[in-house]
């Protein structure tokens, strides 16, 4: 197999078959040692963290498999930390979709004008380029369509999924006790006829939870998750 | 007459009858004494930029009202530079809308991993906040209607209006043989029946406009407009 991309939190593999292997690594985005699933730099690593979050990572997909909703999982391999997956065209040169249900991070920055810190927002979508030296800028589906990333049509396809996968992530956290302020999905075009799926990973390091009013960590999520 | 509202380019009266003065002053935006319409804070101030600006903002007010499309404005005394306009509210605590031709200035800082500098945008709209400390803010349709400032409804009829009142001005700027890159609006609710109309100003301080390749300063832009 071939390494064809190295990434911030895992590496990405060409496997003789044709699919990709992602190889889970200990390392989680923040800023001076502390998490911040919205930062864009490597903050800190966490001995087990690339395990714990591909472990989750394979709940939800499995998760997912079973209502039917497209993702790139195939199956993962926990004590390789490995996961096989569909290969996957971005849009553009790949998007982020956040999906929040209440106002913090990067939200909070711009509309602070209008919103309170933690006021509940109604699973309210938005995307944003995946350009670091730019700082991920949110857009909006107008100028998708127009710099031909992403066609209107496809972009309300993107909302659906992301609202849909939202809700399964959000009601399994409920059920342990963690509410869900926000998360951000990976999306890409699958199989011959392109079809939308989710891509890349559900963990910890994607998302803000907080419980009894304190942001769980991600490998501290993943652990209040995934216990018996 | 009583006074308020006090702006960066111009301060606001009440009139005994309802109606409101406006009344241009000779400041610009910008930084450092250098002309930038996207910035917050005035930059510059020019003598005769108040008056020139009011005459190009009647002539295209003018326009305006002759092909029926709605705005604030009554008339305009060019000697006192003021303007008499009805009453209206705004979106919020104010939004701008900008229609780009060409891509230069935020949007190209943002999405730059996409267009080149200069390169055509099809009369592309976009919306901002007015929140001087946040940057103005880019903000989606959906996060308008969330937050209260506008409904889905309403956004779109401010798109078409402003494509509409940014092909008129394009065209006039055309026939002087200037170049709209890009141009931004604000727009209120007015009368009984809270219509939604273009309010403030429509001046060489709220576009960007080239001509023979250099962007022409405000007052340039309004001589070069407004001579015989």
């Amino acid at each position: 197999m071939k390494l064809i991309y190295t990434g911030k939190t895992k590496d990405v593999y060409e496997l003789e078959d044709g699919n990709y292997l992602l190889k889970f690594k200990d390392d989680c985005t923040g800023e001076n040692g502390v998490f911040d699933p919205g930062a864009n730099s490597v903050g800190l690593t966490i001995c087990g963290v690339g395990k714990a979050g591909l472990r989750l990572t394979k709940f939800f997909f499995e998760k997912l498999r079973a209502q039917g909703i497209p993702t790139h999982y195939i199956d993962a391999n926990i004590d390789e930390a490995t996961m096989t997956v569909k290969p996957a065209t971005v849009f553009g040169q790949g998007l982020e979709v956040i999906c929040r249900y209440r106002a913090v991070g990067s939200f909070l920055r711009r509309y602070g004008k209008y919103v309170e810190e933690g006021q509940p927002l109604d699973a309210f979508v938005e995307v944003t380029l995946k350009d670091d030296g730019r700082g991920d800028p949110p857009i909006i589906d107008d100028a998708l369509d127009m710099l031909g990333i992403l066609t209107l049509q496809e972009y309300q396809v993107l909302k659906d999924l992301t609202k849909q996968i939202g809700a399964v992530v959000k009601e399994e956290l409920a059920k342990k006790g963690l509410e869900l302020y926000d998360i951000k999905f990976e999306f890409g075009r699958i199989g011959e006829d392109g079809q939308i799926a989710l891509i890349d990973e559900i963990s910890g390091g994607n998302m803000r939870a907080y419980k009894n009013g304190v942001c769980a960590e991600p490998l501290e999520l993943e652990q209040l998750m995934l216990e018996e």
